[in-house]
C-alpha cells in the first residue's frame, strides 16, 4: 500500500496540519474523504496510522496514532505490499546529467536501497550543486510514498571517489565491462553474504571508471564484477545491478 | 563496442550509401573519418565490417564486408562489450502511457531481450496505435546501436492478454504483488532451466493484473511469481524483472 512520508518537523503529535503540496497529496492524489485512513512513516521509518479529520482547498488536518506494524493499521489505498525482509544495499552512483541522476535516485528508492550517494569520478561529465540535492531529496520522498517502501532511504550527498575507502568499510562491489584480475562472479561473491549486512554497489559514469580508479578500488579491497550484458546507459546499469544483487541475496 | 544496425533494405551489397539520420550517425555521433571502421549488424544479427569511404553534409558511403565474429572485425569505437552467452528472454509488457512504453522498450533492448510485445489487459490505461509502433521500432534500433547488443531484438506489436496462450507455448512467468496459490519462488522456477530456451516475462500494467487475468494465466500453465519488493512503477518493474531472470539464468 502507499504511505505518506512525514515531514522532518513531525515529532509524534496526535494532530497534524499540512499545507500546499503535502495537503494536495491527500486530497488530490489519494482522494481521501473525512475518516479515511492511511499509513505514514517518519524519517526514521517509524509507522503511524493517520486519519483525515478535516480539509479545505489549501490545507488538511489529520489525527495520528503510532502503531507497531503495518498489519495493525488500516489504509484506504488497496495496493498490496511485500512485507518481508530486504537486503541492505547502499548505492554509490557516479554522477550523470541532472535528469538521469533523478531517474536513478527514483528507481533505487523504489527498489528499497538503504542509502544513495553520488560519486565524482574522473569521467563524470557534470558536477553536482547543492540545489540539485534538494530536488533529489524530494524525489526520494515521493518515491517512498508511491512505492510504500519500508526502508528509510537516505541521500548521503556528493562524495569524491578517492574518499570512498575512508567512508565505506563494508563490502563494496563495482561493475564494469572489461575483465580485470582477481575478478569473481557475482554469485560467488554473494554466496555466504548475510542479507542484513550492508553491501555497497558502485556504478561508474557513462564513460566508465578509469583504469587508475579500478586499481585504487581493488587495492582498497573492493570487488570488481563483470556486468555480463551489453553496454548499458547509466540508469539501466544502476537498476540492473541493484536488481541482480537484490535477487541473489533474496533468492538463496 | 557500439555497432550500426543496417536498414532492412540492405542485402549484403559491398558498397552502401546512407542519407539523413543514418549518415548523421556516422559523421556527427561517431565522428568517423575516412578509413575509420565500425561493426554493423543486419536485422537478423549477421555481422559486417564497415569502413567509411566518403561523406559530405547529407550522405556517406561505406564499404561492407561480412565477417564471422566481432573479434575478426575492427572498430574505431573503443568501448568494450561482453561477448558471452545471453539468456533467451521475451518481454510481454502491459501497455503504459507513451513515454513509459518507450523507456521500457529502450531498457529491455539494452538488456538484450529477444523480443518485446505490448499487451492489452483490463487495467491498461492507454491504447496503442500504429504510429507509436514505428516510434518504438526506431527506439529499438537506437538502443541496439548504443548498447552494441548482439541480440536482434524484435518488436512483436500489440497483443490482447487473452491471445497470449495461443501465441506463447514456452515457459512464461508473470510478476505481481499478492500471494497466489501454487506460487513458486523465482530461483526454484529457473533452477534447471536451460539458458538458451525461450522464457517469457509478463509485466502487469500500473493497476496490476486483474484476479480474472491471474486465474486465466495460471489455468494456461503460466507461473506466478511474487515480486519481493515495494510497489514498483511499470518501468522499474520491467527492468528489475528482466535483470532478476537474467541474473539467475547467467549466475548458475
Amino acid at each position: 500500500m502507499r504511505q505518506y512520508v512525514l515531514p522532518s518537523s513531525y515529532k509524534g503529535e496526535s494532530l497534524l496540519t499540512l499545507e500546499k503540496k503535502d495537503s494536495q497529496y491527500f486530497i488530490k492524489v489519494l482522494r481521501l474523504k473525512k475518516g479515511d485512513k492511511i499509513i505514514a512513516r517518519d524519517e526514521e521509518g517509524k509507522i503511524y496510522q493517520l486519519s483525515l479529520v478535516d480539509y479545505d482547498k489549501t490545507s488538511c488536518t489529520l489525527s495520528s496514532t503510532p502503531i507497531s506494524s503495518i498489519n495493525e493499521g488500516e489504509s484506504t489505498d488497496s495496493l498490496p505490499s511485500y512485507t518481508g525482509q530486504y537486503p541492505n544495499i547502499h548505492l554509490f552512483q557516479c554522477t550523470c546529467k541532472g535528469k538521469k541522476n533523478e531517474g536513478i535516485v527514483r528507481m533505487a528508492t523504489e527498489m528499497g536501497v538503504a542509502s544513495i550517494a553520488l560519486i565524482q569520478s574522473n569521467h563524470c561529465i557534470s558536477k553536482k550543486d547543492k540545489k540539485d540535492n534538494t530536488r533529489l531529496e524530494a524525489i526520494i520522498k515521493e518515491a517512498k510514498q508511491q512505492s510504500g517502501s519500508p526502508i528509510p532511504t537516505t541521500f548521503e550527498g556528493v562524495i569524491n571517489i578517492g574518499e570512498l575507502p575512508k567512508i565505506w568499510k563494508d563490502k563494496l562491489i563495482f561493475f564494469h565491462q572489461t575483465g580485470l584480475d582477481d575478478q569473481k562472479d557475482l554469485k560467488t561473491l554473494l554466496l555466504d553474504f548475510p542479507i542484513e549486512k550492508p553491501i555497497g554497489i558502485l556504478i561508474g559514469p557513462e564513460g566508465g571508471l578509469s583504469d587508475d580508479e579500478c586499481q585504487m578500488l581493488i587495492r582498497e579491497g573492493f570487488d570488481p564484477v563483470l556486468l555480463k550484458t551489453n553496454i548499458l546507459r547509466a540508469e539501466t546499469a544502476a537498476i540492473c545491478a541493484i536488481s541482480a544483487v537484490h535477487t541473489l541475496l533474496m533468492e538463496k
